[in-house]
């Protein structure tokens, strides 16, 4: 990969960067990166970097530390070791690619950096203060003696692609690099079309590079329980056997998102289901549930590997934005008549069913189908149990139900299923009164870091046109 | 819009056009045009144009001759008279065009006629020789009287579409302008790409332009019988009620599309389904099935109107290439053991269709989904019934079974519901001895013209790649 680096230079870790845990790791003082552009001739006119730390050469032996309680059945092929995380510097992201690389496994994160992006143009930002992907990178490997690896550049520029693919060889991708908000597809037609061109092609070109430079590369990629909608039976783990005029089959578990961006990972679904059937690629698609809480064990080691926590109307879910609006004395907003029910997870889960995915990896030609959360609630029951947290730390906690921005079902049946990662050594990290304490402390701590302009949501469903939408100062 | 002309020009018409048929409406000898090109702003460079004869004035009456035989229920918003046909230069859109400005509607084709680039780019060329665009609309009017106005751009590109919606104002708008080839989705990964970005994002653009510039205006999408795959169950028309433990619900029918082009267009339906939802589209989803024949009242009254036909192993579809094979002597290429089974309908059908589901619009926010066709055939029974054909000419087809280029099963259960158009008031052409008789001839009067090298399937479902495909002189 000589002709991928062009320029080198040595940064200085800052002095603050020691470890709030305690590490047995020897970290160096010094850290030497190679930065380098890669032309460009995609349809996009984007620079793409490649980031490597070098001054300890990468390990590409099997995992040091291989993870515990995870079985794996004999017939699988050998464990993945070389881990690519797309969308790496992301909320769930930035713990999995740390999780990962804490656990043995040799992790390359891909990442446009377009998330932040996000946070300028809409003048919104993280309740915690996160650091630059860079900065993380020098911090982690100080720690922990670590290396991981650091590819900027859009998956959608399959050129950049490539060079990624055949630099790192991964034996695993996992695909969080995607646009994530709901919301944010339906701010306007550019955000819409952007959401949907830019998931959709994004996953097109990670099939088509695992295809050409990585047969038996096992892909993770997360999908939502959003992709199911809330229909009136049961929601099963991505197929449902039907027996319809005396006949039956399984077949794919019928759809019904709502929103642009819930649409994409639809498509995302079908298009790798097409994958594994006509080219033999395996695949895990994980249909997550809402993420709630930042701290991880890796996260939490220093102040600069912090996650990022979004409070505001456009990234902001659920769970935690209602506990950073009772932190600031801010009413919780519930939408419409708050019946809606969802999967949630805890984020410490989030990494723990990724690793589960990529020890035991799809077989060939599989695409298989978790539904990655641990418990169901109502948005009425998520308010009524911050609002009886906030009474344990003398919080007097509101509630205010406002217009439902969106376009779904306030009351509704909502039975999912989520028993395979469970079978396959999922510990779930239940919502429990210490987490939402945890949870409101830490809020408590950055509040002063909160824009209450941000908290209401601030797109409409309904209300969504062709002109392009920015955002007043 | 006049900020759309910039230039005028007069064409003469060419002498030769005088209608097959005997037709009594006097035509102009000459008709005057105008073009103009509008600034493009949007993420692609595409130039774009609009044509309007203007010599006759766009009647915006009613229509005077309204359709027979087709019902419309009285809770039914008035039918629809002005028509935007988007692909309207191709294969079926261009049939739909001339059939409905035949029966009364106004009607303006968009259409960016890429699908005449496709031909220079691959080295393959329509059967019939198909005049252009703008010689086809000249002929028509001097033939018949009637206007067909002629916007010539991208509905990727949001200001074109958005100046043709303000311009014409439809009532009603048919999209066929999607790039409709299962194999040419599958030459290459930029071709895949170019499919689901072009077919999706397009579909995206119109429900935009729907939603802010007619929000009445009813969408007629053309889908495909394909989104469904071959399940071991009965195929009903877009919905099906299903009981699982003890509940039920009606819910989209579950898709297996196989090939990027049928992904495309199940993404497309998954995005028009939330549009109707959210924001009250009328829309109506035509899965239609395999189109056959060439010959449609409209396009036969001149040979300047005559319609493509392809027999190329790109964008040929079964019966009409077996036709073309026939005719010169080249053995019928069943894919595979031949059991493959698809619902297939006469292109006279499908102008009827289209003309049913304007006349009798969706209601807002309703998703309606009609299965498009009229016959269900296997590949081996439609060469049984072209070798029986040929025979009656003097002809000896021979059969020959050609590795399935596809990923398909080969021997399958199929059956498809089609009722509901039928009770609109279709009135089938089904698969006869006589068109059978009629298509062959037709094959046979233009065999000269066929490039053998084309009729060969030339692309392959497993061993496409990430490299730009390029056909060999």
């Amino acid at each position: 990969m000589a002709h991928l680096l062009s320029t080198s230079y040595s940064v200085k870790l800052s002095s603050g960067c020691k470890p709030l845990i305690q590490n047995s790791i020897v970290f160096p003082k010094f850290v030497s990166f190679q930065t380098s552009k890669t032309p460009f001739t995609s349809q996009r006119s984007q620079s793409s970097c490649t980031v490597r730390a070098t001054t300890l050469s990468a390990n590409r032996e099997a995992p040091n530390e291989p993870s515990q309680g995870i079985h794996q059945t004999s017939s699988e092929p050998s464990k993945s070791k070389r881990v690519m995380v797309i969308g790496g510097d992301g909320y769930c992201g930035w713990a999995t690619a740390l999780h990962l690389s804490k656990k043995g496994y040799e992790v390359a994160i891909v990442d446009s950096l377009v998330r932040r992006l996000f946070d300028h143009q809409l003048g919104i930002d993280s309740l915690t203060p996160i650091s630059s992907i860079h900065d993380r990178l020098r911090c982690w490997k100080a720690l922990t003696g670590k290396s991981i690896e650091l590819y900027i550049g859009d998956i959608c520029d399959f050129e950049f692609l490539t060079d990624a693919f055949k630099s790192f060889e991964p034996e695993a991708v996992v695909h969080f690099g995607e646009q994530r908000s709901a919301p944010y597809s339906m701010i306007d037609r550019s955000r819409a079309v952007f959401t949907q061109n830019n998931n959709v092609i994004g996953t097109l070109n990670v099939l088509f590079a695992i295809k050409e430079f990585g047969e038996q590369c096992h892909l993770v990629k997360l999908g939502t329980m959003g992709e199911y909608g809330t229909p009136n039976i049961d929601i099963e783990e991505g197929y449902i056997t039907i027996t319809h005029n005396g006949r039956t089959d399984t077949l794919p578990y019928p759809k019904q998102a709502s929103s642009f961006y819930h649409l994409s990972k639809v498509h995302d679904s079908n298009n790798i289901a097409f994958t594994c059937k006509a080219w033999g690629i395996r695949a895990t698609d994980l249909n997550q549930g809402v993420v709630y809480g930042v701290r991880t064990d890796e996260t939490e080691m220093h102040e600069e590997l912090i996650n990022r926590l979004d409070y505001d109307g456009v990234f902001g879910t659920a769970l935690n934005r209602f506990c950073v609006q009772a932190a600031v004395d801010h009413p919780l907003t519930v939408y419409g008549k708050g019946g809606q029910t969802r999967g949630y997870l805890d984020i410490r889960d989030t990494v723990q069913c990724v690793e589960i995915a990529i020890a035991n990896p799809a077989q060939a030609g599989e695409f298989r189908v978790f539904n990655q959360f641990t418990e169901q609630f109502s948005v009425n029951e998520l308010a009524a149990l911050v609002t009886k947290a906030g009474k344990k730390l003398g919080i007097d906690v509101q509630t205010t139900s406002v217009p439902n921005p969106r376009v779904e079902a306030e009351e509704h049946y909502y039975n999912a299923k989520h028993t395979k990662l469970i079978e396959l050594g999922l510990k779930p990290h239940l919502l429990s009164d210490s987490l939402l304490d945890s949870l409101l402390n830490f809020a408590l701590k950055y509040k002063d870091r909160v824009d209450r302009k941000q908290i209401m949501p601030s797109v409409s469903w309904r209300k969504i046109g062709a002109k392009p939408k920015t955002v007043t100062a």
